[in-house]
């Protein structure tokens, strides 16, 4: 089989990039090669430099350069206000929104007895240290709408009811621009049960 | 607007490559984050080794680590037979198939008048000096099925058939494992004059 050990290398590392299959892989090598070398200096030097200062916020868990995020440290946002979410990258889809001016909390994951993972493989318990240690008006649950986010919701609330704290899960109902023909029997009922006045 | 500038940085690097949308720049980004520090590495240097190893081949212009590339070199390979193509990476396809034993003579693109490409941006005085100074028995233009490759193919036969030299094109026809039905007029028609007897 015909190779160039130095591209088939590449073409290998990329593949293993989620969305990457060996087709595209092969072309972004391809790429590569005839791109400037300015760019491919800048592309390796944002993947080093990412690497080197992204890390995680002591507060919220999600991603930051400095020890605080730049949300958390934000004396305009409603500190007492935490929207709940699975990972760092869900943050820049609730902040393009551009409404929510509470603060975040980083779960790291959702509980999935079938992946192996629980409650203690998840950041709970700084949740909690933060419920504790100061003034919390509302925890909106924001975890995915499925069955592994579904039982992450619950196990939240069960925990955090108790201790007096409003907790609320983001609404299920018809997604905005969807053909009702199209939309499956349980969003179906449940935008029936979660109808509202108009 | 909310951002990380590193991350922020890495994500309009990635968005550059071909294929990669700003969506699926995020997602690799953060996908990177996440990585382990050992996989980040070796991406970097593979993508470094490349753009530093890969040369064009002094015969045929392939992508080569050497001077001469391993297909030039191979005494097991005819020679005398050129197949010309538009870019390195056709070699891949071509020496998938397995069945080609000659040789390759890359163009590095197509004429296209409209792209302000003409013969003097190709590699085509490099292919009649290769012609001129040794034997050769057959030329195969294997340029793109469409109108520049067309151009190209019909420019090339116009220079070299008064060489005496046997010069082919791949032929058109139904691709294997389509229908009949959807395939377009021109294909079709194509297919009707190239038919060979069973």
């Amino acid at each position: 089989m015909y190779s160039i050990i130095s591209l088939s290398k590449l073409i290998n590392e990329l593949s293993k990039l989620p969305t990457i299959g060996p087709k595209t892989a092969q072309r972004l090598a391809f790429y590569l090669i005839g791109a400037s070398s300015d760019y491919v200096q800048r592309l390796v030097e944002a993947i080093l430099e990412v690497k080197d200062k992204i890390k995680t916020c002591s507060i919220c868990g999600n991603f930051t350069e400095d020890e605080v995020c730049t949300i958390c440290k934000d004396t305009n946002r409603d500190q007492t206000v935490i929207c709940v979410i699975e990972q760092s990258s869900n943050v820049f889809a609730f902040e393009r929104i551009g409404g929510y001016q509470g603060v975040y909390h980083i779960l790291g994951g959702v509980i999935s007895p079938l992946d192996g993972i629980g409650p203690q493989d998840l950041r709970i318990k700084e949740l909690l240290t933060r419920i504790q240690s100061s003034t919390i008006n509302e925890i909106i649950v924001a975890t995915n709408p499925n069955i592994e986010g579904e039982t992450t919701s619950l196990y939240l609330s069960k925990l955090i009811k108790p201790l007096n704290i409003y907790i609320t899960r983001l609404a299920y109902g018809l997604p905005v621009g969807g053909e009702l023909e199209y939309t499956d029997e349980v969003t179906l009922a449940r935008a029936f049960e979660g109808r509202r006045e108009i």
